[in-house]
């Protein structure tokens, strides 16, 4: 973690919200996009995701936003892989930290991709050796996503056990952070805070953690508090919630950047985002969605009188 | 607490969310929709407002409701009375338990009832003489509820210390219970917890404490949570997030009563309330609100596979 924020604030809208989005957004509006939220104090988007076009043609032009990106200054650009192919693809095209994901769940993991969970770890295995291997490639951060880890549309119930085998076997296997993620919006924050404090214990505070919750049931924000509880000072979030929950039409599915913003900067915590600067990166992505719905309490309420970020606080 | 609930849930639609609806329902619709929630496991319902009808329209009725409601087994009967005048008319009319309202904010309460602080709590002092000195109401609960704890729309911030000086003199006034409320959403989960653990240090645990909070800004479930983790176990709601927030359109204002709940029975706590039949009673309040918008994100989503509610467990 930099010593100038307290909390990674990790902009996902990019790639989860877009991904999510049936318009297909250029790539100059993307990175108008990115830029602006840079500009606001973000410190990590992740920009997009190496996967094949047929299957996302919203991410067909991953590698060009990439290289847009890395251009920013003060920015970690990040990009989702789903498998060996992809991040090759992500490193060539010069991505500091890449994402792999795996769903803890078997039959999530098997309905997703077609393999078990133990093929997925050796996928990220030949990952971790391609990176190695490659001179030029080794200052790439690769972190180790595990979907589905507070339950599963399939599965119902997902064992915290299985949530500690797999990030054990991904910590072991070379990751340099990991990810968990309640996928479809199932966490609540008892079951949070308890979760990741047995990952602590288990994997220890040397690998960093960051959490992906949804907010399909509205829980997201506590989800955070709660993780928040146990240690966790990473969070992925979409700027407007943007994206939605295909399951639940109206519902939205990441937690809102710039609500997620507003609770940690007015609990004290440095997120170095300017609210203000962020509302109007919003306006940004707004212009180049075409009328996508997005959603939010803060950018509709605004700030309370006599608000004091933390960031501003200590600047 | 009865014992058989972990956590009380006191339903304020048919008060807060109906006050701030500019229609008015009619009082069998308010009384088909207090049934159906009662029904449905929820406990305590605050069914109305003894103001002045002048002021406000939609609570003239309340007394006929307050009569109504009190035929319903198994239901505690709440109102809000801003005066001695509406606790006399509360108490004829057969409330179980009458919630005094000031604001810890000077300037608010000021604004809200042109009076001083200690002017408002010389009020409760009246109203809890004068149910002590009548022996058929002894058993009315008298709560004092202190609005904009965690900040002010006028003044900005508000001491913790001016709460604990107000919540000390109305139990020592004779409060059975203190109602603590982010009025217009300004609180943050890191303040919550720290406030309520302050308060029960000042006032120790003898005295029920709930929580009020608005969903302004999007933190009103993660302050349930640091709540909870400060011991609190009462909590206001509106069903449908009803009557939103006049200062910010389309904002959800009263958290949302089966979001809250979803929460909870998630957490293993046991509200004593059916989310199937919650939901129908959200269908036969929405019959009566002739279009007025709903919130929450729970009655969009539903249940995670494999939900097993606390109260359904223990049954």
């Amino acid at each position: 973690m930099r010593e100038d924020i307290d909390v990674l604030v990790h902009e996902v809208g990019p790639r989860d919200g877009l991904q999510a989005v049936a318009a297909t957004m250029p790539t100059a509006g993307k990175l108008e996009w990115i830029r602006a939220e840079a500009e606001a104090g973000v410190r990590q988007i992740q920009v997009g995701s190496f996967v094949p076009p047929k299957l996302l043609p919203q991410m067909a032009d991953a590698a060009a936003v990439v290289a847009g990106a890395i251009a920013i200054p003060d920015l970690t650009v990040s990009a989702l892989v789903p498998n060996l192919r992809g991040a090759e693809n992500g490193m060539a095209a010069g991505a500091h930290q890449l994402g792999f994901v795996l769903s803890v769940s078997e039959a999530h993991n098997q309905a997703n991709v077609r393999r078990s969970v133990q093929d997925s770890l050796d996928d990220f295995a030949r990952i971790v050796e391609y990176r190695d291997a490659n001179e030029a490639y080794r200052h790439v951060a690769l972190s180790g996503g595990m979907a589905t880890a507070f339950g599963c549309t399939i599965a119902g119930r997902v064992e915290p056990a299985e949530v500690m085998r797999v990030a054990e076997a991904l910590v072991a296997l070379g990751a340099d952070r990991l990810g968990v993620a309640d996928t479809v919006g199932y966490a609540n924050p008892g079951q949070v805070k308890a979760l990741f404090e047995e990952l602590y214990r288990t994997v220890g505070r040397e690998v960093a953690i960051g959490a992906h919750f949804h907010d399909t049931r509205g829980l997201g924000l506590a989800n955070v508090f709660a993780a928040l509880e146990a240690g966790v000072r990473e969070f992925d979030a979409c700027l407007g919630g943007l994206g939605g929950c295909p399951y639940a039409p109206g519902a939205t599915g990441n937690i809102v950047t710039e609500d997620l913003v507003f609770m940690l900067e007015s609990m004290g915590m440095r997120t170095g985002i300017d609210l203000d600067r962020l509302l109007r990166a919003r306006e940004v992505m707004e212009r180049h969605l075409a009328g996508e719905a997005t959603h939010g309490a803060y950018a509709k309420a605004g700030a309370p009188k006599g608000f004091v970020p933390a960031s501003a606080a200590a600047a």
